[in-house]
């Protein structure tokens, strides 16, 4: 039994979509989430620059009090995890190890496709991992550059013009291939989920890499007698911004009004 | 006779658009240019934040020995400019009012439009400009929020499905109030001049910032009798990043190859 929280980061606001999937999972945990939106977005940046601003989120929330870290940001769960994740005392997740094990257990012929930002897709980090775990996986990867500013624009729900056509461009090459799982390689992605299954069909099982990330912190603090008894979690929200727009963009991603409020905090300090 | 160099700056690259009007103005004009590629974007900033990171660009441009300051970026032009032009001995010109005063002489029927980023259209600016100096105008605005990002994924040419989309459906409504004159209120947006022209027809006249500012600068200079008497002018680039993808963005924006090196910085120090 552990009552601390779990701590959650990631660049921005798409962290979120994780938020929502470990509170359906586990409402009982305390939920602490560090959104960098001042220094969003992280995917252009150097490694270098990549590998700080990680160490100092994480810091951050060691501040806290936490027992266990979800990196809900691609970039960093692809770039700095593999290089950081050993300097921790606590157990720490990425998006990218739980989203494949995930995918290798639905998929039935094999044929994974992978759609991401351009700097994840380009780290080849998914591809990697499903070969090395299962060598005769064949996989499909597709850069998706304009689904981030589309959603953050609100436009992810059925009948939106723009929305289809770029899931009918990114996607028709995987679709060909005939892929029958496709893992959401990007925490925002999520939320285009009915316009992507309306185009591939039922057929193929979409992989929501912040229900991974959640499934694979609850059986690891289950495995390790973790969990939290509290009647009902408490989440605590940190932006490295003003916050202007959480509200419109946090009910965006958790599907539902927040009510709690949003502190600022300046991550430079960490 | 003045040989010092113009500078110019921007939060990210877009403001190349300004060096191409610039050097085709004046070719032999000496140029620096600072891209804040590793603080962008300024919009979604505070305006504390941005008036800070403005003081630092035009520091660091400053040190370079500069005789003009460009502001290339349509956020620090609306958000910051007014209130920090006066701390500085030497000319700082913004693509507000240059833009605003081309918009008029061009009109006929006095019916303004104005496409920008969220932020700038929020400040209201341009419009504010327009009624001060023309109270009968009548201005019609309308934020483009997906136009950068498209642009900045390479869909500006003719055929572009989804930019041609997204110029039908944001100008529509300005096109139904029968504008004659249209301000491309960002850098960006010069790169989508031919979908737009298509678009609304030969009728109406398209505004280039970029443009405008340099004949505003060209104006002052000629004035205080400050130009430049160099056979070829010099142009240096620097960023506040790795400047990772700068050659094609850079060709990109300024419709040819660079074949100038780029130099990185840090702007923190400034």
């Amino acid at each position: 039994m552990d009552n601390r929280a779990i701590g959650v980061f990631d660049s921005g606001l798409g962290g979120l979509t994780a938020v929502k999937e470990l509170i359906s999972l586990m409402p009982k945990e305390n939920i602490v989430y560090f959104g960098d939106t001042g220094r969003v977005p992280y995917g252009t940046r150097s490694s270098e620059t990549i590998k700080k601003y990680a160490a100092q989120d994480i810091r951050f929330l060691q501040e806290l009090d936490i027992k266990a870290i979800v990196v809900a940001c691609g970039t960093v769960s692809t770039v700095a995890l593999p290089l950081i994740k050993n300097n921790y005392d606590i157990p720490i997740v990425g998006v990218v190890e739980p989203s494949v094990r995930c995918a290798l257990k639905a998929t039935r012929n094999k044929k994974i496709g992978i759609i991401a930002t351009p700097a994840t897709i380009a780290s080849h980090s998914y591809e990697d991992l499903i070969h090395d775990i299962c060598p005769d996986a064949q996989t499909f990867s597709k850069a998706c550059p304009l689904f981030v500013p589309v959603i953050e624009d609100g436009r992810f729900n059925r009948g939106d013009k723009i929305a289809a056509s770029l899931v009918e461009e990114y996607l028709a090459p995987l679709k060909a291939q005939e892929i029958d799982t496709l893992i959401l390689g990007c925490t925002h992605y999520p939320l285009l989920t009915e316009i992507i299954s309306d185009y591939l069909g039922d057929g193929v099982s979409l992989i929501n890499s912040g229900r991974a990330v959640a499934e694979s912190i609850h059986g690891l603090l289950t495995e390790k007698e973790l969990l939290c008894d509290n009647n009902d979690g408490l989440h605590r929200y940190y932006l490295s911004d003003s916050g202007l727009n959480f509200k419109k963009f946090a009910s965006m991603f958790m599907g539902r009004e927040i009510s709690e409020s949003v502190k600022q905090i300046d991550i430079e300090r960490y």
